[in-house]
């Protein structure tokens, strides 16, 4: 019965990109999605205009270097924020300070964390939980996001089933075939 | 005597941004820039091909929300590199964990960081004092930089002779022009 439970009740952390422009976001929400695998959420789902090829090149690069991290599409990025049976946190430069946010130094076990591109549609400040802000300047949604998860989750250097790995070095690129 | 060493010993925080490409890199380098400033840099350098249209940008919201914020070009970044007098960090999906560059928990007075493109030449990994890594894993240089900067600096929340701040909110946009 234990097993049971644990099983079903997955605990997780996702990201929403809203409002994905094909072109000119291409490079920006890559990043968006490279920096949510890396600080251990479990998916990236993009909203705006459906892009298969900036999704497959996160895709790739996820599968590649190893781990479960997902990468899908919403239509409908208000119903992911509405349906989310947990906390939801909207990255703004207008918001709060993350300590009045987060509670107890790490993100809760059901996180949604919305990252918006040049304009967010008022409902998605009165939707999610909290609208935080790093620093209140005209920021980077990347920077906003590292340094967000950056304080309350851990930075992953290792994923399983990797292909390929970095092997730290003072003054070179190395890796490793695995 | 004393008033004249302390205006000559300036200590600052600098961020070289490498490679750069007109088109491809535009938004890429506007956010590095914007990082920079958020995070208390002095100035940002950038190399590659000059940019005069994203350079004025990310000037313009320096002039608009407050500080001195410095933003310039170099056609030889690596003389930036070698004449830097204080610690240079690149940082690079390829470097060693950022704890053992960095000691104390803060950035030396006088830091260079060096933030690349796609591909950094070999030269820039052998001349830095320091290749740090944030995860050893393909890394946006924007959530790279941000990471770093707020592990080893202050994020700042508000600037002198700004013509506008945000008044944070919890849950809509609020500005105020000063």
């Amino acid at each position: 019965m234990l097993l049971f439970f644990a099983t079903y009740v997955s605990c997780m952390v996702s990201v929403l990109r809203l409002g994905h422009r094909v072109g000119r976001d291409d490079r920006i929400s890559t990043h968006v999605g490279l920096t949510a695998r890396q600080w251990g959420c479990d998916e990236i789902v993009y909203a705006g205009q459906e892009d298969s090829s900036m999704m497959e090149s996160v895709q790739d690069i996820a599968e590649r270097w190893g781990g479960d991290f997902s990468v899908s599409y919403t239509e409908s990025p208000m119903s992911v924020v509405k349906d989310w049976d947990g906390v939801s946190y909207h990255l703004t430069m207008y918001g709060q300070k993350p300590g009045s946010a987060v509670s107890g130094g790490s993100l809760p076990e059901n996180s949604l964390v919305l990252v918006g591109s040049q304009r967010v549609p008022k409902k998605f400040y009165e939707a999610s939980d909290f609208n935080v802000s790093v620093g209140n300047q005209p920021h980077s949604e990347i920077a906003a996001l590292a340094a967000f998860l950056d304080r309350f989750s851990q930075v992953k250097t290792s994923f399983e089933d990797a292909d390929i790995e970095v092997i730290p070095s003072e003054n070179r690129k190395r890796t490793r075939e695995k």
